[in-house]
């Protein structure tokens, strides 16, 4: 295992206290890093907080801030936080307004975000992100997956609750966006889980995993590695057909790095997805490209398509000021 | 070979479509891919070129737009940009208030650079980085390499431009940032060229490069694999040596992944860096973390040291509109 590490046990620890010096100025990180909060707090306004297995870095902490959420819960290397985690981080930074939970669909976080729901004494609402187009059901999941869509209603929803919107609202537009979203991913390499020390999965050197998750958990089926264009088709196509979206529709285009493929690579990837959409009529409205919700090292990307509505690009287009995400500020 | 590519030959040409539909409110690419030019040019201001081999990306076209950059010259994977792309790059963005070209310290780039320079029938200087304090002279390099700190030079000397300042005080400031700026890099795995197709280098699963070029060309030795902690020391003592510090010392820390490394390595680099810089009595008291300067999909990270004055702080901290860097705007 080749990786800028200390000791495996304190990999979280110490890249946490890394995180927090280099982003003082937005957040904070609790005792025995039960959480990331933002360090200005705003009275009255809906709490957003969001978590879940670290290793997928700047997701969930790098989107801690003005615009976005309100405190982040990380769990060990593709493992979810505990109930206390996000008890506490509600308790944190809970404003009177009530606290809304937006939670990728992996069994383990669902159970342990609903026993922190349970525990809270505030009002709280629950959106579940399952973008992921690839598989119904898998390795972690009852289900579709959570994937990189979680940026997109992290973002639309954290606009709306910055500018005064209640409880009801925000969970109404975090289920609708998240609707209107869909992803899917392929692998090329596996990750390593510092604590595993040896690849979580294995794959040929000529292989490609269509429609991988975000752990490097299967998708849909390994073949050889194909060309951008023909993986772009296969990813677009799948999401396409999962939103049924009609010609002249307006979307946000995200091509997301895993964390081992390069920007000149991310980039090569919207210009493939570009001629797929073009092909159907699709319109791009908005990009994102770059590696914001990833699996350590693994080399791949996805593709995610947002049929946003014009209020929803509104609140994708609001001020965002975060360690990962900022613009308009 | 394993990469999100089309024939190797159109790699170039793919991801700056790719990257010019992204960010075509920002920027836009010129024919033949010349260059990639601000969209929106501010007269009578001094105008920023800088360029060099494609591979680094978001380095120089992700640093285009308000702030930074008016145009950057991509040259092909790891290959300098020719004397006409810089040249056509001045004519179009070229204000009236002069060029200030900024050239990492590469052989084939100050070549073709200067003979731009002298081609060009408008006043221009130019502001040479070698940040690198690893080796002098190397593969590609009589005297230092120019690394990382370029982003810091084309950051501070950008916002000087937006400002007003005119060409040789920007000359002067860009000068004096590089000076006041050294970095060091590590490489842990080696890249894979697209045109060449086998990696560039070979090494040791248990080893590592330490101040490593960019191009993954070779630095001060190749060594066991050592800890977070060891590697921060080496680099950042290297630094520190250089720059000449003293206790009290206020400086941006900038830790850059280069390609192949996660974001949660990254900031346990940060981490490590800080120990060494308390230990030092150096304060930092500005960060930057990610992978801005890459080498493809090489695993490793460079850390940089800017000891910059208030002024250029200030200038560190002014608005900055382009694909890569974002803020205050």
């Amino acid at each position: 295992m080749k990786k800028l590490i200390n000791d495996v046990d304190d990999v979280l620890a110490e890249s946490l206290a890394g995180f927090a010096a280099a982003h003082a100025d937005i957040l904070r990180l609790a005792p025995e890093r039960q959480f990331v909060a933002r360090r200005e707090l705003k009275r009255g306004k809906v709490a957003l907080i969001s978590g879940g297995g670290s290793g997928h870095e700047p997701l969930h902490a790098g989107f801690v801030g003005h615009g976005m959420l309100d405190a982040a819960c990380p769990g060990q290397v593709f493992t979810s936080p505990t109930p206390d985690q996000m008890l506490g981080a509600a308790q944190a930074v809970g404003g009177g307004a009530g606290v809304l939970f937006i939670v990728k669909n992996y069994s383990g976080d669902m159970m342990n975000f609903q026993m922190a729901a349970e525990m809270l004494d505030q009002e709280n609402e629950t959106v579940i992100v399952n973008d992921d187009v690839a598989v119904e059901n898998s390795t972690y999941t009852t289900g579709r997956r959570g994937v990189a869509g979680t940026l997109v209603v992290e973002k639309v929803v954290g606009a709306a609750a910055e500018r005064g919107a209640d409880l009801a609202a925000l969970k109404a537009l975090g289920d609708a966006v998240n609707k209107a979203t869909a992803s899917m991913g392929v692998a090329l390499t596996s990750c390593t889980v510092p604590a595993a020390g040896s690849p979580t999965f294995q794959i040929g050197a000529d292989e490609m995993e269509l429609g991988v998750g975000i752990h490097g958990e299967p998708g849909r089926r390994r073949v050889k590695l194909g060309s951008a264009d023909e993986i772009a088709a296969e990813l677009t196509g799948a999401i396409l057909k999962d939103l049924s979206l009609k010609p002249g529709a307006e979307v946000l285009l995200f091509v997301n790095g895993f964390g081992g493929t390069p920007l000149l690579e991310q980039y090569l990837m919207v210009n493939a997805a570009h001629k797929v959409l073009a092909g159907a009529g699709i319109k791009v409205v908005r990009h994102l490209t770059g590696s914001y919700v990833t699996s350590l090292e693994m080399a791949g990307c996805s593709i995610t398509v947002s049929a946003l509505d014009a209020a929803q690009f509104a609140l994708w287009d609001a001020p965002v000021h975060t360690a990962a995400l900022r613009w308009g500020m």
